[in-house]
């Protein structure tokens, strides 16, 4: 039997891990769209949905696991691999944070609605749109592509401290908002961790294309 | 020049990863240090320091990406390895909380002084002793030990909902209390996401020792 060819396997890691992206890029829209449309069974969807993000990790895992075994792969390839590892890992975390969201949503469903949301949906296409971007820079070799998704966490957290002034005036003038404000508050903390997963995402396309690390130097400038 | 022993490279790969343990939870302790004993220096050291954990987590990523491309190593050894590499991303994401604590102790310290506070240590010495743990665990291979992190989290989450309610009730009574109470919300937020890296870390001890892959079971059940 002759053993699959290491470009074939590789260009079939790279499929699994964009339909991972698009997987969970669909469950955070979900999430959100269940939110600022009060659909509670879409809500329960996302989170009951989540076995299947846990699957195709392991299976992602799994595939790394064995590409690193049986095909001895060097230099880039190998970076590659661990780049994938380190991808998949914040994948399926982004879908933790899309359950996260769900149950918040399912939450601000039962009570009156506080404001009609719109800095929210914004952030959230931000976010969504930074995962897909990291994993398209993945598969293309893309470090262009991979810089602008870092540029775009500035972005990110001026509408996440935009929403928290606006959810501060709202409790400050009336206490009987607090409980929905705050939870407003958890869903943007929320997408900005699914853009820190994205930057995290994009640090580690740079590293595999340049070898060079580019952790850590984005954010002393 | 003879190549060092994939054992002896494995056991300072091991130490490194201890040292960058010992590093992300003594900053963590000093952030929450710092807060509850309103100590300003000390909150700005921390937000000043994050760069040797960044420059650890760089080092021990290309000691592990080095034993692959060199070593060829297999079965047990590959896995080590690779839980090596996501143990260490999860331990740089803990350094970055303690940043976040650092820095919300410096608005903090700024303010009247909201409450004394009791349990917000607590859930910090549990997260900081899930950290040691979990990577006690990795080091000595006591899968039993990781499991004992992951049996934590619960402990970690009630907290967290303990210390929201009693916030709550601060801002629902005194509306001049809702910027402080927010600022220690968000502190347990951060101490929530440590203890959920050194679960991560635990799942990954737990996996890179009995090989079956441990992640998401003991949440379904």
């Amino acid at each position: 039997m002759e053993r699959p060819h290491l470009d074939d396997e590789l260009q079939a890691l790279k499929n699994r891990l964009l339909n991972m992206a698009a997987l969970v890029e669909e469950r955070t829209h979900h999430a959100i769209q269940a939110l600022v449309e009060r659909r509670p069974e879409q809500a329960e969807k996302v989170v009951t949905g989540d076995r299947d993000v846990n699957e195709l990790q392991i299976e992602i895992d799994d595939r790394c696991l064995k590409l690193l075994a049986l095909q001895n792969p060097m230099a880039s390839d190998l970076r590659l691999i661990t780049a994938a590892m380190k991808i998949n890992a914040d994948l399926e975390r982004i879908g933790d944070q899309a359950v996260n969201i769900a149950e918040k949503a399912l939450d601000l469903i039962r009570l009156p609605l506080l404001k009609p949301l719109i800095d929210l949906p914004r952030m959230a296409e931000l976010a969504e749109r930074m995962t897909r971007d990291s994993l398209d820079a993945f598969v293309r070799r893309d470090p262009g592509l991979a810089r602008s998704v870092l540029e775009r966490d500035d972005e990110v957290d001026s509408l996440k401290d935009q929403i928290f002034r606006e959810l501060l005036t709202y409790m400050m003038a009336d206490p009987t908002t607090i409980e929905r404000a705050l939870a407003l508050i958890l869903v943007s903390r929320s997408l900005e961790r699914i853009a820190d997963h994205a930057t995290n995402v994009a640090e580690d396309v740079i590293f595999m294309i340049e070898a060079k690390d580019v952790r850590h130097h984005h954010e002393e400038q």
